[in-house]
């Protein structure tokens, strides 16, 4: 996303990461080294204290007690990735940050793969929350100020393709759901990632568990 | 609002409050007070990671440079008092409890008095936010879950005449912007709320400063 914001007429970036008590809480390590390659300053907000809730609800991103699913993306076997309300939570807090810092937009990573299982992925949602973001804040920001998510309706592969061409670091990127240092290579974002370079026709730089 | 709704039937409550570097987080002890009187649950979450963001930000009520305003409510004393995008942010957090927990309904007390100050507060700001968290959490959340605001329509005057019907105990009930034990009876809030007793004709049990 970065690269795309600096490439389209936004030179100047402040890359915004939380830390909700994911289980791969190791994708802020990646954040930082592309925030760091684009000379942008990166924000990492603590929200741990959702934690106690999220760990108590059916997610197994956030609930320890419940595996990541591998395999490939199906509505049944990846309704355990679902961590309730997240995206309104974190789109809503960066969205503080815009306020604060005079920003001209909130860009957000959502893409059309994730309509299917993930609501707050889907282009209605967008629209809902950026005019809900944009009444609440009416007079604490800049007038011009719009959540954008520019990928909304592109698949994983025209993604990886354009960030082909605006030479994006994908070594660096992180992708996995489960909590270890190299990336697993099974779970559902994982094997997603696997078949999206393979439709781009993309050498995947990702070295793997499996 | 918690004895609107035992009356207006949601018998089991949860009252959730924040402490997100307020200067009136005494306003949390009054809200324990009144949990308590309903036999509710009281959870407080503490989002002062946001109070790094907030205190950088022009609001009287986070930043310890700005001095709250005294006297009557006006576009331009009360504009300090506004923390940019705070309400987002509590009721996006809100919702996600309302979600884990299975509610029926989450309860906001917006008021119209408050709608030329805080866009927030209005009834196109309530319906906006309510339609992208039901977009949002469509699959972790009871299908009837809505965002409510039963008073965002009456003043406080009429709040207050509601409250006496109810039994309200206003000698428990916090108001007050400034960070004392007891309520300044100066700020814009004080103000107003001694301006709605007197318009109610209820007479008023709050112990002042001045």
């Amino acid at each position: 996303m970065g690269y795309w914001l600096k490439k389209n007429g936004y030179p100047e970036l402040i890359c915004v990461s939380f830390n909700y008590g994911q289980k791969q809480v190791i994708e802020l390590k990646s954040a930082r080294a592309i925030a760091n390659k684009l000379n942008a300053v990166q924000q990492i907000l603590d929200i741990q204290f959702i934690k106690d809730i999220l760990m108590r609800s059916n997610s197994s991103l956030t609930n320890p007690k419940i595996d990541v699913p591998h395999g490939i993306y199906t509505k049944d076997n990846m309704q355990s990735t679902v961590v309730p309300n997240r995206n309104s939570m974190l789109l809503t807090i960066a969205w503080t940050i815009a306020c604060t810092k005079n920003a001209d937009v909130l860009a957000y990573g959502a893409h059309s793969g994730d309509h299917y299982i993930y609501p707050d992925t889907r282009p209605e949602y967008l629209e809902a929350i950026n005019l809900s973001l944009r009444l609440g804040s009416a007079d604490s920001r800049k007038d011009n100020l719009n959540l954008i998510a520019p990928f909304i309706n592109w698949n994983k592969a025209a993604i990886i393709q354009e960030g082909a061409r605006l030479n994006v670091p994908f070594d660096l990127t992180w992708t996995c759901y489960e909590g270890g240092e190299i990336q697993c290579g099974l779970c559902g974002a994982c094997s997603e990632r696997k078949t999206a370079f393979a439709l781009a026709k993309i050498s995947d730089p990702t070295i793997y568990k499996d």
